[in-house]
């Protein structure tokens, strides 16, 4: 890590930094400059709470670390990571559409989405079971019920099931049903959750939170490899900007970047990532020409009755349209 | 709520609108303007589902709601709650300050601490035993020990005692040892965590999270209300923003606007609300001069040895000399 | 327009509104609800000075526009502009590509770029003579020895050529060497540039301001529009949000919802909004794909030896691997 | 500056950095750790343009600045600077109001509101005479028949003038009436407004861009006292984020934080960095708590038939108030 002193800083305080950065086992190189004397902290890994004693400490402007922080999903252990889904494989090369409701309403609704999305040519099914919404009021999701639906779906058509886990409670209720867990954008920083996820023998997505950058995002996939299971996979689904016009500003540009500084693979959520019908295509198509290993997608047979998430859901024959429209895409990559 | 209409909508599109208003339990009103549509539903509450269905229909525009979607921390229900916490009263037109480390690491640091803080006027003491922490890496707290070393700092000081949960799992733990239970900014959204604690019978912190609209902090602390618990105070410390010379940015304004939407008490964290040690001062006289009910301030007496917010934690000396700097602002506002 | 009284709102206040409402022109038409009353004014144009003023009168809680209030550059005008370079056309179903270093520095190296890029099959020929600088040390253009070497490398390649205006007092000057003269994105607020460019008879590229709304954007375009220029082509490159791993967020679902709303050509910049040498390919695949009208990039022969933006320019030979890349994507589109 | 290579970076890519590190006049120092080498350059100033070129070397993972950009606005340079305005002074430990409308709209608006700040304390009357409004359909200002109004108010008062210049071309005939230039938000970065204004003989306030950092706004500042005027004061309006509740989000840290780095006086401008007239007073009595240099506020008679800014002016008698509430505030700072 490199510490930087203030501009007066005398003689004793950079020898105190000197004597902290060696008691932590690390060894200082000091640079005095013109204007400025900065000291090179050179070790094992840049802990920070390394960094935050040594910018506690007097005669100190600024610390930071050079290494980053997250190590098991780094790009450096290794090139790519490929997850087994059944007889799915997400990170191969190849594309995986994940599609289905925002939330499980009813037993007719899910088979009617199920069976429409697997003749397109989805792989997995989403739907909530447990749904985290804004307000109290709002439906809260059918829970076991839901989970049910979701098994006897799977069951009819073939598709793996994700759905999501929003409580250290339901872990292994969820992960009796479910193909992949998922966590959500605003439990990406729930660590009593992601713990328990590291115990699971199940893939898990984790979804970036609304103001995760790009690191934290990483260090929060770093929690569940950590705890045992190294089978995560990321969804970026759209952070919050100053913009309105979308739900959310979806960062398409973290794809590539994640697959440069991690293996894990990388799905792409158009639907939250931009709240509007009409634009989940276009960016549907953007992403597979990013270079992401997958889609979800919301579909609602009939979006003006759904419970949730109504105005960003894909009607089924919109859906099959988006599947047709991006397979060339998808060609282009293998291609490639 | 009211729903804007596209530029050709047809007659069929707004007859079918204004029948599914009517399903709904509302009114329509339709006006029909020279550019556009727009129909007015009129009646009880303005339901999300019913906007966003109503979103999703052939010839809208847009949708939304008029009204408020929180209810029972709202100000229209009454203008002020004053919480007690034993003999401390938050919310009475006093001003109450919280002050002690980010996290409790020994006994020693904690004893040092809460008694530098009881003299000096803070009424409670906080310290993490349960860290949530960007990285699984980072020191995760003492635990179980940690809430038995506040105890006893409480027996020690006769300082009430606030401390973060941060599992659904914990929370019936934490509250037999503390006096105020925290939720931090990362759980401000973990719906499972405020239902539990709206059945616990202790006053509980809501802290605003890092990309929190004012709109959804009053929902998280509606959950927490309107199951069962109606002791809530509400924490302003900083959001995220473009700029990162500091750690969040302070939203000072969200304190007289929370005053006006809302009855609930509002305390202010100047340390994560910039994270530099030399800015808590300043802010912290801000603080009372907008009208905040009390301030939650890191303090550790050795800032350098700390395991976590050091280069934000005052001093026990800075601290006194914040408690004397805050008494005449304190004094001012007993005049209005 | 909708005027949203208070919870108590009289009927004085309420008669107050409708007065002033019928004085601004338009009809008002008052719905009572159980909970509040709202007030809808119809009439030509929701003006905002009408909206503020009914906002500041007492028992108004909140006024809002119902219509856009951009007008030419609107879609409801006419489906797509499509402007004419020379013999280049952008906005006509194919694609541009505009590339050339960010500051016009050398003639070799100006030379050397238009060279190259031509070969690669882009058709506009970019680079700064103006540099508008965060900071006053840093270069800031060689001004019109910088517009001679565009219209050198113009006359050896047949490139056409952008280049960046940034004072009213430059205008003409620009506007004799330029083919299209550029908005930078700091100055997209700047409407005394604005409204000089509308008096220009060549096209504009408006570039979205770092914290430019997508109606701040299409109402910047209006002001050249009504100004008289109806050659407005809008440039994404990026907005600024809390991410710091990239320069900036590439919003790409502004260009098909900036479709949806304009009949204007959008143009995507990968180079600044990424700030990322390696993130620029991927993103000029996904712009292709998500529809956008053209491409802006950055082409530096040595980008090591750049005066500014070295870390995102594309050496020539990516440059050309790049155009390969997206030829197949540019392909796909002509079929749909 | 620091230079952090890539983890498998070459010798011979160490050695062209530190070859290209001594061309631009530093001196280098390789630190070899276990996982990365760091290269740290020691010299004068640390060169935007040769941090860019290291940045776009091979094996170069990134390359940072230790030394602050600006130099001439830098608190190393000086304590404070004092700016007179005729006999008013800013920045010499007192508190200095400035007030007045929105736009100048009529000789009746602007005497009766000049009238009536002067009255209640103010030391100087703002009001737009040329208005940089988002659309071009929004009143654009009286231009000079504005200034010259502005001047009949300073005849009739004796308050100071501050006023808005949008554009370069009108630098002269603005500095002819008015006491103070006014840069506006939009115009932070307009780099050639603010080589004008370097120029002039009278003091600017420059106003923080929308998302401008605390480090671009004190280079803006640079701009301006580089080109040969000392007497700049910095404004803190308030910066965009996700929250729509408030205008704009007022940052009130930048206050202390622009006092640690520079010189410069700073006023605080709560109507805009509200938008909302109820939370006008409170944030003012922060403004000073926090150690404001001084405070703009927007008044204006009769806020509903004002023809811009109504909603978050104050009318007269709520200046009067506010000046009142704040005055033992002031005291208060006095003493310490």
């Amino acid at each position: 890590m490199i510490i930087a002193m203030k501009a007066g800083a005398t003689d004793d305080q950079i020898d105190h930094i000197c004597n902290r950065i060696r008691e932590f086992g690390y060894t200082p190189h000091v640079i005095r400059g013109a204007e400025r004397t900065v000291i090179a902290a050179v070790g094992h890994g840049d802990k920070k709470e390394h960094i935050e004693s040594l910018k506690s400490a007097e005669g100190v402007e600024d610390a930071f670390p050079i290494l980053q922080p997250f190590k098991l999903v780094s790009r450096e252990i290794k090139p790519k990571t490929a997850i087994k889904i059944g007889d799915v494989t997400l990170g191969d090369g190849g594309f995986v559409v994940m599609a289905g409701p925002c939330s499980v309403e009813t037993r007719e609704q899910l088979m009617t989405t199920a069976e429409a999305v697997a003749a397109a040519g989805a792989k997995l099914l989403r739907g909530g079971a447990y749904k985290p919404r804004t307000s109290p009021y709002d439906f809260q999701g059918l829970e076991e019920n839901g989970l049910k639906l979701l098994a006897e779906a799977r069951e009819r058509t073939g598709l793996k099931v994700i759905t999501e886990v929003v409580n250290t409670a339901d872990v292994e209720l969820v992960a009796e049903y479910a193909d992949v867990l998922q966590v959500g954008a605003r439990n990406m920083q729930n660590f009593a959750l992601l713990k328990k996820l590291g115990a699971v023998r199940k893939p898990v997505m984790l979804k970036r939170g609304l103001s995760a950058t790009i690191k934290e995002f990483l260090l929060s996939a770093e929690y569940i490899v950590s705890h045992g299971n190294p089978d995560v996979m990321l969804c970026e689904r759209g952070i919050r900007t100053f913009e309105t016009a979308t739900r959310n500003t979806l960062d398409l540009a973290a794809v590539p970047l994640l697959n440069e500084l991690s293996h894990l693979p990388v799905v792409v959520d158009p639907s939250h990532g931009t709240g509007k019908r009409s634009l989940v295509r276009p960016l549907a198509r953007a992403a597979v020409a990013v270079g992401a290993d997958g889609l979800m997608t919301e579909v609602h047979p009939w979006p003006e009755q759904a419970w949730s998430d109504g105005p960003q859901s894909l009607r089924p024959e919109e859906f099959a349209e988006m599947m047709n429209e991006i397979e060339p895409y998808v060609g282009l990559r293998k291609r490639e």
